[in-house]
């Protein structure tokens, strides 16, 4: 495919037979960032549009949100021109709107391997992986806390995976690391084991603080002043409530340059109401009040507008994922966030299930396709995601990283060039006959359809023979294969050694903390 | 959901008690067809349907198509306007789709049960189940033959599916029963077992003449010649040819206002060029042809413009599914086919996998959804279909089945109501609050959210306490569980004596055939 750049990698100290080994065993290959052919799928009539901006107005006015133990934030607010009582924030119509104005509407993250970098807004799309679940689950050893470990060898399936533009952030909980020392190795893992852009700490401002300070390392002070090195999820507390650690986080990243994913993060029917239209209006109230902040903190900071949004199972209150209601608010929201002139973030491998089966295939499969067709620009938890975001899952990763292939294709739309056409193969082949053998078909066959490599395409005598192996078998496999033809990009080692001295020092400053 | 008209049934002879449990445990409810409130998504640029349009007439004008052993047909086509030379048939500019106009853009197929009628064209979607496999498989009894006895509990599964608005056709392939007298069992069985509309047979002309005559004892005489009682399927030979058994077939349903699927059937790379716009091309020219045959048989006779589309995997010549290049086939050819202003199938439960696990999901999954925005009318395969075909699946039948009412709920749209907005919400709730409680949730959740049938939305401690069942496994027992309560539709006892004396006729006056 002609978005898939092929990236030679020249490292291994071996003679050639090993060398050429080497090349033949591993694929270091990452396809370019997504750039969408083809439209987006618009749910919403122009009518609904004008009244869910309308509604969100009104929102902003009569209810307002709260700016939780945040008196500085506040008083932005109030230079800002909006009305503050207590903690309530409430807007004056058209504040927030006028004040996203000064975000991007697209901007480059830039990775350590300048190869790697991508353009977030206008017609792309990023994928990263799954974010944030304390537990893992593979085959073998079931589910249980996740590790360092753990941590390390998501990065580099990351790494290896074709269709993974990003290294993404809290891959897995490393549970094993005090919990504010975590992000120092998190971080030096995406820095080390990968070449992919990556993303910083956002659960204190401090070691937002420490991400940033570790990319100065990593990329220059002065190009991290300059340029965007970091994506950092910010999610907002819904309902309209803004809290003082993710908004601290979030002055500390937007006061650096570096961009922020403004993310509601709604089980509908719990933090917003029961209908799309509804929560439609609260993501949007809410994303403009963020960014906005983002902009007081400083002028044309980059930020992505974000809407994580599950509906609920109304018998056990427990978050449903590749539901109608959630594509439904995926195709909408796209809609709004680019008439706000912002990226977007949503969708991901989203699924309930507790096992890499049938169900949790169904409901990734409904929240990728949405996501592609929604006109998503960055797509979080693009893989690996199960169990309602508490397990990133070894099998599942690799699953769902391959059928990000097909968004890729899809994305890529109808070639009809005069190659695309094929009118010489219809010449030559004539009524009856078969294309296997023509020309157009030789020359083209090698890039003319995606291919899976995980699912099976045997016929079922060889399947049979071969164990009748599922999905979940066949990608184990797979994992294994890939951690074990794993090799860490080359660095710098005066920068590696700086990052380690960094850690080190930071480290030994701090007392363990597990909470 | 508002789509969702129950049908209360009154049978059941025991005492009050006794229908209090019946009631309780035995839900017949039916979903109305789809109706779209959603707009289509056009993966074709205006630029690209001219050159597709452009090129299907090139192609019918200079290399034409084959009409195999018709020489009725052949005359047919040469008073028409064509150019015939032997078996070959070329097409001046335009005279396919100028006789396509007769056909009609949208019909009522009809039920024996009125309330079961569908609407096909238009903004409707019509779901019907897994058409022709040979071998069934569940997870008790593997992968076999498929005997009258599967058929039978496929036709039960399919009537007792919510969201499937039609019996079908070949749910699988009854075969202990001799190929000459399968067809009178298949639609015996769908006539009696189920009250939802069906499809006939297309095997032989003689077959599709039994098809018309069951159905003229089922619904009357004079009503099968002036309403549309079944849609049958009629493929056609890609690249560029009809035989003479299916067109034969299509000769009798037409003359008898019965609807045809007229549906090539390309494994792309194989039976078409392998790239997609050239597919396109060939799918619109082979469309054009059939539905044109039609008219000239009979003027105004139903037509549906399919596209049965997949593409190869170039290493085992396998067809593949839920691949990036069918959805933009079904995409586009939804385009063609609306603007020719015909009835479109395409889509299914289409999978390559050996069981119902992830990789069956995945790719299901994908082409449910393309099939949803791509504007098809009337979906073959909705559920059930495995192994490319090969097999009807008990468990995914009922997996997929629940699937198809995620289609549903996104078909809807957006309820932009006052009631929808929910601004009350938001001002009784205010930031920081919950929903779960208030006013309009309570008024609204029951029908907010689609809800699934099977999926597992448990905490994990429950899901594990349970057996820690996967998809399959609760597939199986929602399968049993329907068996057993399957109750079957009223019949008049004088019909339902005429279809059998029929049946016990015509297998009197033949002898067993097994090819």
């Amino acid at each position: 495919m002609s978005e898939a750049a092929t990236r030679k990698r020249g490292r291994g100290a071996g003679g050639g037979a090993a060398r050429r080994a080497e090349r033949s065993a591993v694929s270091f290959e990452t396809a370019r960032f997504i750039t969408r052919n083809i439209p987006d799928f618009e749910v919403l009539t122009p009518e609904a549009i004008e009244i869910i901006e309308s509604n969100a107005e009104i929102l902003l006015q009569e209810i307002g949100v709260n700016f939780v133990e945040n008196p500085e934030g506040l008083q932005r607010w109030r230079d800002a021109g909006a009305d503050v009582d207590g903690e309530r924030v409430r807007f004056p119509k058209g504040l927030v709107r006028g004040l996203c104005a000064t975000a991007p509407a697209s901007f480059t993250q830039h990775a350590r391997n300048p190869e790697r970098n991508v353009e977030i807004g206008g017609r792309n799309l990023v994928l990263a992986p799954v974010y944030g679940p304390p537990f893992v689950r593979d085959a073998a050893g079931g589910r249980r806390y996740a590790t360092l470990a753990d941590f390390q060898n998501f990065v580099k399936l990351g790494y290896m995976s074709k269709w993974l533009h990003h290294s993404g952030g809290t891959v897995c909980e490393p549970t094993d690391i005090p919990v504010n020392k975590r992000h120092l190795d998190m971080l030096h893992a995406h820095m080390t084991l990968s070449d992919k852009p990556f993303m910083g700490s956002v659960t204190e401002p401090s070691r937002a603080q420490d991400s940033v300070e570790m990319c100065e390392i990593l990329f220059g002070k002065q190009f991290v002043q300059d340029n965007t090195c970091m994506v950092s999820l910010i999610n907002v507390n819904s309902p309209l409530t803004f809290d003082a650690t993710m908004i601290g986080a979030l002055e500390v990243y937007a006061a650096n340059n570096q961009a922020c994913i403004l993310s509601p993060f709604i089980v509908g029917g719990a933090m917003a109401p029961v209908s799309v239209a509804g929560t439609l209006t609260q993501v949007l109230a809410e994303v403009m009040v963020g960014v906005a902040y983002s902009q007081l903190i400083r002028p044309g900071a980059p930020m992505i507008a974000g809407a994580f949004v599950t509906s609920i199972d109304m018998n056990s209150g427990a978050p449903t994922f590749g539901t109608p209601e959630a594509a439904k608010i995926t195709y909408g929201a796209g809609q709004l966030m680019r008439r706000l002139g912002l990226p977007y973030r949503s969708a991901g491998s989203f699924c309930d299930s507790k096992l890499p089966d049938a169900q949790a295939a169904y409901e990734t499969a409904n929240s990728l396709n949405a996501g592609l067709l929604a006109g998503v620009n960055f797509m979080l938890h693009a893989c690996g995601w199960l169990e309602g975001g508490l397990v990133s899952s070894y099998e599942k990763f690799v699953m769902d990283a391959d059928q990000l292939g097909v968004l890729h294709g899809l994305a890529a739309g109808v070639d009809i060039s005069e190659n695309g056409q094929a009118m010489d193969a219809f010449r030559e082949v004539g009524p009856a006959g078969h294309f296997l053998g023509c020309a157009h078909t030789q020359a083209n066959f090698k890039d003319a359809f995606w291919r899976t490599e995980i699912f099976d395409h045997k016929p079922f005598e060889t399947w049979f023979e071969e164990g009748s192996r599922d999905t979940q078998t066949l990608a184990t496999a797979l994992v294994a294969k890939r951690l074990a033809e794993y090799r860490q990009p080359d660095l710098d080692p005066e920068i590696a050694g700086n990052l380690r001295e960094y850690i080190a020092t930071k480290k030994a400053s701090m007392k363990d903390a597990f909470s």
